[in-house]
């Protein structure tokens, strides 16, 4: 199966991709791979949450919100390739989580974005990831996430 | 025009390469990528702002330091390479910006350096881009940046 | 000598790769990259230290921390690879510290890394390298290590 069965077996629709805050534009394909700009829980151009994780918002929260994320990237993607079937596997994740620092469950809120993207890809969809605590985030957005991909 | 004759039609003067601050090398060239060392807000080897964004520096003040740091990574790109010219474009920066949990403005900070460096690029210097919010910084500079550029 | 050469003369030892905490895997090889996972300084799958450097933590402290988190690294690579020969050089180390606002030896910190990893690949093993401020890590862990390697 290719991602774009994938996607339609999990009746997944993508939404628009998001328009870039500033001057840069929404992806970029360099040596073989595809450089995504920072995806954040947005809908429609507007922020879902705002807030910090285990402070504001709970880890439920951030789970839809890196989930939401994960969506915004695979729309830029397909938008910027014509086709996930472009795609050959995801390579790496970073999940920046605004957090509060005695925050710790990290790896359950960017499993809502790794879940869903490993779904998609071929041979489970495993990916390197790293999940990071950050002080604040654009627009005080509570998650942002950064995609590598490899094309096939 | 070439990315040298962009820089000289605007004026660009690069300072010298900043000396790493640590066991690590300005940049180094992988998989057809130029990967560039943390770029800081110095000038001569010295830091120009101490302090965090939104707190201690203003969003202006953010933006000159991120362009600032914009020039250093030009330099040491010039200097790995030989010339400018090498770079066929930017593919990903990541402006890390130390900022206080409710600050929100990361996108107009980030600018500084995007708006610097897509003017040195074809086709309009796209690149993709994250901005994220950081702890602290080292020096406890006020932004730093990491560059990935494609090679020709 | 190759690295694995100098890891004998250097008697180091790699610990088992640690295991993913959540959906994702250890490494993922792409565009000619070897992509490891967040590598935090964790033994035997437990954590060795907890809170923030600067704070709960010395730079000393901190540093240990950056050592073990790239021996995991190492082990991660060995295992993805088959054997650390496959390594050209590292690419980009990017050090991830969680420390308070008025944090500002971070160099120090990631040194730690950089001299182990320095001392395994070939011309001096400079590779480029961030270090960032993080306001927390998972498990309240004190760092986390991004690597990429140039595979040969």
């Amino acid at each position: 199966m290719t991602p774009e069965e994938r996607a339609q077996e999990l009746n997944l629709v993508l939404p628009d991709p998001p328009k870039p805050l500033g001057t840069y534009v929404p992806a970029v394909e360099a040596g073989g791979l595809l450089f995504v700009s920072g995806m954040l829980p947005v809908k429609a151009q507007r922020k879902v949450w705002t807030g910090r994780i285990g402070t504001d918002l709970t880890v439920t929260e951030g789970r839809e919100a890196t989930k939401l994320a994960a969506l915004n990237g695979l729309a830029v993607a397909r938008a910027a390739l014509g086709s996930l079937n472009r795609i050959r596997r995801l390579a790496r994740l970073t999940v920046h989580i605004a957090a509060a620092p005695d925050f710790g469950e990290h790896a359950a809120v960017a499993d809502g974005a790794s879940e869903l993207l490993a779904a998609l890809f071929k041979d489970g969809g495993g990916h390197a990831r790293l999940a990071v605590g950050a002080s604040s985030l654009p627009a005080q957005m509570p998650v942002e996430l950064e995609l590598v991909f490899e094309l096939a």
